[in-house]
């Protein structure tokens, strides 16, 4: 636990599944912290001056330093609260899960996000380029195990595997197919064994607004398609 | 120093900065290692074996197990060999050295390597790109201090100072204009500090060589499309 004086604030927007991997470490080490919702249309003064490169969240600000970037946010907390540990202790079982949480994040979310920027062919190569590296991503999940390391949840857990319930979001807004049932067997054992952990279970946001809210999203992405030819949804 | 039965063979190739990366990480550390050069054209069994994913350079391989991407390489030869270390103690400065190294990897490196592969308006676009994130790059750095985080060579000074003479041979191949003089001045003494330091210059490969096989090499792209619609240089 932090000592008392510790300030921890999160900046946040409830729909980010990259804010939910931050909440999810603070949850798993018990750290209390302070969080301000941002509106993602009018960012706050905090977000610019905390993340002038990126502007994006999430933010954890300790003690006023700011951490920028989930996946580097949660070493950070692991390495500060060292207690419950979230990577492996072994250098080369802490490589391994750096590795599939980049490949997870630039691989599968990466083009599962692009996706839902385009439309027709360019949506469906985003389609169908998230469906290969999700293979590929269940080869790196050993047979049996509860989580991705092994018995107890850890790091490449909190930094991926929301992504089982995203992506059937994208599959529903966008009506394509992103996670085959009889392929993937072991990819969506493994996406429920992390949502279902009671802890983390409390942090989702809730699935039907979670929905509408994409849906909505969805729709102005589209009206602007119409509007102009330079819209996000033909944009490179 | 490795103990005497560790076994540390590096895959590389000589034109891979990368791979020089991961060189200097091992040079700096005074690590042993066995080194196989890949034909990247027909690529060794060993490297498709260890590396199925990417099929990329640098693979580093401890005691028979694979260690694959550079960054992620370096940190664990950081966490193996804890003598001599690259990252800072601190978790925030930490967080700091990876936050930029990864900016660097993906916004300046990215694009340059990206304006290699591309022709006229999609060129000039990469290098726009690339252009403005050395600016940002550049307001990462300290003031009158010799590294990245100070007066050590550490981190994010290896994983991509080399880029100041990459960047280089980028502008003579393609005759376009990355790093301004008057305008980067911090960012062109800090390329030169790391690479002036007398452990990392003796790894560096011959600089004429390296401007005659990224000739070659760009001269095989604009033949290829000129051969082929669908070839490397007009594609996404």
């Amino acid at each position: 636990m932090a000592p008392e004086k510790e300030l921890v604030k999160l900046i946040g927007f409830w729909a980010s599944p990259f804010v939910l991997s931050v909440r999810w470490a603070l949850k798993l080490k018990g750290i209390e912290y302070e969080y301000q919702e941002e509106n993602l249309l009018k960012k706050s003064p905090l977000l610019l001056q905390y993340n002038p490169v990126y502007k994006k969240v999430p933010v954890l600000l300790h003690n006023g330093k700011p951490l920028l970037e989930s996946l580097f946010i949660i070493e950070y907390i692991d390495e500060t609260w060292k207690h419950n540990p979230l990577l492996p202790q072994d250098p080369f079982e802490r490589a391994k899960s750096r590795f599939w949480a980049k490949f997870a994040h630039e691989k599968c979310i990466g083009p599962m996000i692009k996706a839902f920027f385009k439309i027709g062919e360019e949506q469906e190569k985003c389609v169908k380029e998230a469906c290969e590296h999700l293979k590929i991503l269940e080869s790196g999940l050993e047979e049996g195990k509860r989580f991705f390391g092994g018995e107890t949840i850890g790091f490449v857990d909190i930094a991926v595997a929301w992504m089982g319930c995203w992506a059937r979001i994208v599959e529903e807004v966008l009506n394509v197919k992103l996670i085959d049932e009889e392929k993937m067997p072991r990819l969506i054992a493994w996406f429920k064994n992390v949502v279902e952990v009671p802890m983390l279970k409390e942090c989702m946001p809730p699935t039907q607004k979670l929905l509408e809210h994409n849906i909505r999203f969805r729709k102005l992405l589209v009206a602007a398609a119409e509007r102009h030819q330079s819209s996000p949804l033909t944009g490179p």
